[in-house]
């Protein structure tokens, strides 16, 4: 097994993307059976998409564990209030979270033998798409609309991955290096507001 | 063939949730071509995405006759605008539709050995899955954010089939009993507002 | 191979439509990361769930081209910031696109067995999703409620297309009986406003 170390960091992904879900629930007052909800679909969302996509068995179908941990995550912020868990902190979580599991779908495709320019579409896909759906059924604006970096990040971890990978380099290592320098990214997005400039219509100038 | 209750209900339980998305065409003035879109997406989009995630040929795709069915129901909705079909009619309709989804979704995922657990998952989301892209699709907030019981009572149910399953209980007896626990829930729903405590966060003690 | 050219047009296809992706992104002034996102879910979007609902491997993830079409696309509207590209001609192009689209959705349904009822829901999916999952993730109002004629065309042309290939036709012949048919109905709604009668309650009268 060559990605133990992305493995060991898979559960705890799936945690943190689990209680933004439910966070989101929060806000919007909701009960606890859409607390679950909420964190499951924000949890496994992106890996779900990921697994269609390249025609894996869907994970969280094969192992139950996952929706477990998704319903104990929510049940815990709907039972702590979410109490002890500032905003600060999940912002923080959630960006370890997007580092990781951009990894551990670039390696799961890598892995299943799908071309590396389709692998990191998919570490980005696995990295954001449960966050996108997560807004969508909420009905608040997408994080892909704030112009913060956030798929960026995702990518460029997913392409270090790959690359380090297709470079003969050790998956441990691989994604050690990838999720570094894609946290760093994010990192700065967070604190520093690092963008990328918007697109201006020729009328603006 | 083990559930042949649940098949005879299958094309009504399909029929009752296109009917719903029919009428959510109705609401926002379509012409008949989006009442067909509305109906065939809200009733077949929930066990479109069960069969999806349990790795299942997508039954209406196998078998044309549940996009007919679509059809005609919303063809026939668009005809009588909707007369006779009074708003209670529909929502009890849509009650019975929610308890014999959820049943099917399990039975089918139980029946091609998916985890008990995940079974539980699967008839929630055929249950429930088609009136949340309907929703999603026409703009409208999500009945996953009204506070009303409505993905409990599948939950319910499902759990129920499951586990009568799992203790031996034929299937037709089973799905029997979950349908008429799942149906009290959403009954005490529609008529008493049974409701579960919502999350308050921690200013407002 | 059958249907040499519409796999000839299959690409063109996908840049149309890629390119109303990123004019959306444009509309909401994101960066080019976003631009590239909306262009792939946009070009991509339709054959996506037609292949997953098949049961096909999903086309792009077997040949990484349509990605880099997609990105090229959206990289080249941000530079140019869409000059030239006037928003008539964007119309008529999206209206070869869904035309041709639904022709390649139909044949490639058709081509692997599929029942023709469904080849002709398949066509009008393939044509039509990539907009409106756009519309959703940006969050302004699908054109699904627009009342425009834009799923008709669609199913038109994939009925013709399916029809003539019932009949025997050669397949190049009935693809382009097929777009020309879709996109007379097409233009006819651009152009001279065509439409269907929408639904008025009973009240109404």
């Amino acid at each position: 097994m060559q990605f133990t170390l992305l493995s060991a960091l898979d559960y705890a992904g799936v945690a943190t993307f689990a209680a933004s879900g439910a966070l989101m629930a929060a806000q919007k007052r909701q009960d606890v059976v859409t607390f679950i909800f909420f964190a499951a679909i924000t949890g496994v969302g992106g890996g779900t998409l990921r697994d269609l996509l390249i025609g894996a068995p869907v994970f969280w179908v094969q192992d139950a564990g996952y929706i477990v941990v998704c319903t104990l995550v929510a049940i815990l912020v709907y039972l702590t209030r979410g109490r002890g868990v500032h905003e600060q902190t999940l912002l923080w979580l959630d960006a370890v979270g997007l580092c990781v599991y951009a990894c551990v779908g670039a390696a799961k495709s890598l892995s299943l033998g799908v071309d590396p320019v389709i692998c990191v579409v998919m570490g980005a896909l696995t990295a954001t798409f449960g966050g996108i759906i997560r807004d969508v059924l909420a009905g608040v604006p997408s994080i892909l609309l704030s112009r913060e970096l956030y798929i960026t990040p995702a990518i460029v971890n997913a392409t270090v991955f790959v690359a380090c990978a297709m470079l003969g380099i050790d998956w441990t290592w691989a994604s050690g290096i990838a999720v570094a320098l894609g946290f760093i990214v994010r990192a700065g997005a967070i604190r520093w507001k690092w963008h990328m400039p918007a697109f201006r219509p020729p009328q603006d100038k």
